[in-house]
């Protein structure tokens, strides 16, 4: 289902260095299923991380970010519950899992980061959990089984890994995400963890890693709502090279933002009932954020997103999106409209040599970009996002049962 | 398919003196269907009208705002050709029209309103529509008729009147509108006609109906895509009694407002694959416009129209589309929400005593109302709409072919 994403390829993930990672099936939600995932880092490792901005945020993204300031020793993952809009309890309930943790590594629960993914509002079920740790810090698993033990709706799971010459060596950055509804992530998306063995400062690692999020899982929307979970994780091992100077972290910057976009993508790729991955670039606008604004006008249309989905290029209803992304002063009369490189319409109005079969032809390709210039700057914003398709209503009607 | 909207009675609908109907089957977009209106004024008829906050607002309602202010003798709407984002040759074409029925009314074509729906950055079949002009001026048309000539993708005509007793004697208010997707009208909804023999003046008149939009179409939503074209229109011919004392437009006021919100809710009610019928109350805001924030916020979330969709009480959703809406300092620890009479969130959590399968009992209802108590302040706002259903994306991926 998912549009132009293969699985990921076990010999392209590399380990890092002081990153173990142990998988287990927990029966959170459902039995035989991978569920409950720990990430044990080696001491002096560096934490970075961004979280949603939604209010409603849960409690282990509470916790977590709370627990950010301490050397961090572990992060705990659970799926099949987010632990969200379950109020005081809910806290009390991350930080039991912290504690049991903690007590098996004998470190600080406020050493421990937790995260959970899935149904809101439900108890989070600490036992289950608890009983499923021992298990998982026995195992010894690789970055692809760790994927899958984040999944949820996703179809597929999402890894990527990069290699990077720093000046003292090579350094490596892995990743793996979850996410396919809920998704418009207002800082990182679902959950994202990306770990390097590079040596870095924490806060260079955090201003880096607020500056790829922007550029990668900021971009993405399948369907405009932002979860109460996402959390994006940057962890530093230092078990390898350092990255001290400013172009050794220019270049750490790089890997890990190619990793972050591959995995924005992914999860866009295998969006709620996707059949369609579409790029929009929105050009010449007066800032990055009016552009942004026009995108996400766009790509939250469900008018929009159904004629994605029906390769039919009813494209008056892109138009119709623009006028409602509210730009101040905005002169439709000038705006151009591409769908791939067909210009479909120019001054605010159907092109006069547009033919209806040239745009046909590119929608009806899994992939292809929509530009749009607005002609009245030089700023400019790419988003990633995909159709609205029966099975996305088919996926989320039936999602608990 | 409509969630509880029998068709008009046309008993029940009351002629307007001073207002003239007359339909035609212009053969505008499809054969055999009426597609044309034409709405004569007795001379010395007020008119008021709101139009789209979309930029890319229609030709015709460019023309419709500028000759809103002459002494309006006729107003002029065709479906199947929206004459939205057709740039200049589109301000000609929607002139043309003008032009043609003012020849034959012998007035200014100035003082005709023209309005369009339908498919967006087409060219407007303007031979068609003249042409359809003498037949619509023959004919003799009651307002069921006309409500049936501005469908589109409406399944069920939309038209409701009202009478009036104002101290010089009784008045009738009389409306129609259209409108079934691209429905989240921010001044008005698609297209929307009301009439009254009432005397008033033009400032009042424009007043009490801009008052009357923001109680009833700007209280709406299918998909939360505004129009290009959206419009609506009130009419006082002044062929019955007048009204003059405040008492008497405040009387009007409540007619005109409530065969406005008949018409705002038939929409939603006929809303694009609908088959629930939603009333959000958010109350104890501090203002009505973040109260609507928080409304819109729910009402446009994918995720809470496919579950009611699915009568699943997930309702964690509309936690999170609340902690989405972007109030400042909204404390989530102090949220209620109801779903009809039973409490299913306390204080920002899971209430106690709630038990799923009271909400499943609600929701399977055509017809249910969520509640969300913010706990901030005295304020409230009231939306209608409706779910999000395999048919909404069925319609919209099929709408043209």
């Amino acid at each position: 289902m998912a549009v132009n994403l293969p699985p990921p390829d076990p010999a392209a993930l590399h380990p890092v260095p002081g990153v173990e990672l142990g998988v287990a099936m927990a029966g959170i939600r459902k039995a035989n299923r991978k569920d409950l995932l720990i990430m044990r880092l080696a001491p002096g490792t560096r934490v970075a991380g961004v979280f949603t901005q939604n209010r409603f945020c849960a409690a282990p993204v509470v916790l977590a970010r709370k627990h950010l300031k301490n050397a961090v020793q572990a992060l705990v993952v659970n799926t099949g519950n987010a632990n969200a809009g379950t109020g005081k309890r809910g806290l009390e309930d991350a930080m039991a899992v912290c504690e049991a943790l903690a007590a098996h590594l004998g470190c600080e629960p406020s050493e421990v980061l937790p995260f959970s993914t899935g149904v809101i509002m439900e108890p989070l079920p600490v036992e289950r959990i608890v009983a499923g740790l021992p298990r998982a810090l026995l195992a010894k698993d690789d970055w692809l089984s760790a994927a899958e033990a984040i999944m949820t709706t996703d179809t597929v799971p999402k890894a990527f890994s990069r290699k990077v010459r720093l000046s003292g060596g090579t350094a490596v950055v892995s990743g793996i995400a979850k996410g396919a509804g809920m998704i418009r992530p207002d800082m990182a998306t679902m959950l994202a963890f990306i770990a390097t063995n590079a040596q870095a400062g924490a806060r260079e690692l955090q201003a880096l890693l607020q500056r790829v999020a922007e550029r990668s899982f900021n971009c993405v929307t399948v369907d405009g709502d932002t979860s109460t979970n996402d959390s994006l994780v940057l962890a530093a091992t230092g078990q390898g090279p350092a990255a001290r100077t400013r172009r050794d972290l220019l270049k750490l910057e790089v890997a890990v933002g190619e990793v972050s976009r591959q995995l924005a993508q992914a999860i866009v790729r295998d969006g709620e009932g996707a059949t369609k991955f579409v790029t929009l670039e929105v050009e010449r606008g007066r800032s990055a954020e009016e552009c942004r604004r026009v995108g996400y006008a766009i790509a939250h249309s469900p008018l929009v997103k159904t004629a994605f989905f029906a390769s039919d290029p009813n494209l008056g209803r892109i138009l119709a999106a623009i006028g409602n992304s509210g730009i101040n002063g905005l002169d439709t009369g000038r705006i151009d409209l591409y769908i791939d490189e067909v210009r479909v319409a120019h001054a605010g109005a159907r092109d006069a040599g547009y033919r209806e079969e040239q745009a046909v032809a590119a929608m009806k390709k899994p992939e292809f970009r929509v530009r749009v210039l607005l002609h009245r700057g030089t700023a400019r914003a790419t988003l990633w996002t995909c159709d609205l398709s029966f099975d996305y209503v088919k996926i989320n009607a039936e999602y608990r049962t």
